[in-house]
């Protein structure tokens, strides 16, 4: 670790350790509520963005000048590396990951081929580039990439769904061949997070976004196997493993034994409750970012809410419980920061 | 109560009696999965197809004909009564629901009037002649209406949303306004199924189908009071009240404190895990829908699962944990409902 990156509020309340200041960060906070993200941006594809490091790593940095938060987080998506391999997949604005053949068969497995560090040479570029600017700092820059299952889901119903009927129904009636997937992905992700790593991420995020989508039963047969391959193989980095999905109220408990050092929490469970499901793992969340949206006043009354359940305990990483939606004033988000930053109490040294 | 109904499995499951069978439905049973139901509704909008009882009566009773099953259900709509009052509401396919002029502020009161049995006259006309068609049958038919939060979101939101960020922002920032708002949808509610009653729906179940949006403490100020409220004033009406809404896990405890007889329960959480969490009431649920999409092994499957989690103790209704998917082939939820008949135990009369 860089010796500055020593005193990160946001790496010591992922270890559990005290902290200076209760560290805020917010998933989404690189994209499309930014005034300057929309200038930089212009009308191109997300995809053509990422591909160009000095564009990606402004996109990463913009909200870490803009809102003081303790993390960055690398401007990517989840489905970069399977582009990367030429699986053939698009990133439609308004209907996000188009897959251009879907995967329905063993022979697909033959499509997914193995990632080497290559194929993303312009993500650990803007690594590297984002790493350099951050030098001297106490922030660092997270990277990620895509848990198997939710990979999977795009891969076999072509894109988003509401129902996952198709990649449920592939998984229930052909289990090995969905084992073999999401293996294949696992190794994918394994892959990719480990090249950012490698150019100087600090800490790593796996987006299992979809896992509330399966059952409790169903999420330890059919995306739990493959998340812990990812935590596993990642030990050895050293660097905290952070995992997040949507609506897991009732699959924090197995999340917990994935292998990850922090779950992430969504707003649906109170984070004193997530806490106690997670088996004293630390936590990251959960204010819900509707509302951030309309009213400063809602905003900062939910953030004190989050805060006092989080209590003075060891291990919070203040965050929303999903990503920042695209109409949250930029401003509101700065007055939740700093809100965390005077008022959190959790792990805070007493010295302080 | 009929004569005839005294022996429905559905109504005695909903009082938590001995049943000769374990009583099966399924939640949009009547829609787009029949193919005679999309030789019935043509190209015309849901709404007309609502106005004309003889249509609605029709729809109604094909599902009951095609599966066997223990219930029909209204063939109906929840912005129904919105539209009888002139509201502005449209129901457009593909999009469901959209308002033409959403709800802001408490000036927007004044166009909720009051629910007149004259304004759904076409819906107790479709309700009698169903009734008179399952006259000598056990098969009862079920009324319902929105609940007060679910057609609020609606009603601010312009139409279905993914982040609700107008509804709660209105509730947290006007909590009297939002309450003043669910307070008279409750009313419209309360017209609109005693209505229904009144003219022979032996059951009610108000679909809060968006619950699972807010947080534990969101639900007891947003949704609760009002569900109670409605609750409340249909006890003296002596039919089984169901409460159903989707991604309840956190919920169901206050769920049940709502006055309902019946809490209906998604697939996520498993069906002996909520029993625990709605205090003994009699529950209703809860096979993924997804999962009768594309095997009919799969749909067996995870049949004989909820079966088994509902074990031998009284009042569970077998339903779907969500409405049937458009892609749903009829002929596995027919077999559904022949395996719940045959192997269900759940307080099946020992005598059978």
């Amino acid at each position: 670790m860089p010796p500055d990156l020593q005193a990160s509020p946001f790496l010591s309340a992922c270890r559990g350790e005290a902290v200076s200041r209760v560290p805020a960060w917010f998933m989404r906070q690189a994209g499309r509520s930014l005034p300057e993200y929309r200038e930089l941006r212009g009308s191109g594809s997300i995809l053509e963005a990422i591909a160009r490091p000095e564009v990606a790593c402004e996109a990463t940095l913009q909200p870490v000048r803009r809102y003081g938060v303790d993390a960055a987080i690398l401007f990517s998506d989840i489905v970069v590396p399977l582009h990367a391999i030429g699986f053939g997949v698009d990133v439609v604005p308004g209907k996000g990951p188009q897959i251009d053949r879907t995967f329905r068969s063993a022979a697909d497995l033959a499509r997914l081929r193995d990632l080497e560090p290559d194929d993303v040479a312009h993500v650990t570029e803007t690594v590297r580039l984002v790493t350099k600017e951050l030098t001297g700092t106490t922030t660092p820059l997270i990277g990620f990439a895509g848990a198997p299952f939710t990979v999977a889901s795009y891969l076999v119903e072509g894109g988003p769904t509401r129902t996952f009927e198709k990649v449920k129904g592939l998984a229930h009636a052909e289990p090995a061949l969905f084992a073999a997937l999401t293996e294949r992905l696992a190794d994918i992700a394994i892959a990719f997070v480990s090249a950012q790593v490698a150019a100087g991420a600090s800490a790593v995020q796996l987006f299992d976004s979809w896992a509330g989508a399966l059952s409790p039963a169903e999420y330890e047969r059919f995306s739990l196997p493959s998340t812990r391959r990812v935590m596993s193989a990642l030990a050895d980095l050293g660097v905290p493993r952070i995992l997040f999905g949507l609506g897991t109220g009732e699959l924090l408990d197995k999340m917990a034994t994935s292998g990850a050092d922090v779950i992430g929490i969504d707003w649906h469970v109170p984070l004193d409750v997530a806490r106690t499901r997670v088996g004293g793992l630390p936590v990251q969340g959960n204010l819900d970012p509707a509302l951030c949206v309309s009213n400063v006043d809602v905003a900062l009354e939910a953030t004190r809410d989050v805060l006092a359940r989080a209590g003075e305990r060891r291990g919070h990483v203040f965050n929303l419980g999903h990503g920042v939606l695209p109409s949250t004033d930029p401003g509101v988000l700065a007055e939740v920061v700093a809100t965390v930053h005077a008022e959190g109490r959790a792990g805070v040294e007493a010295t302080r």
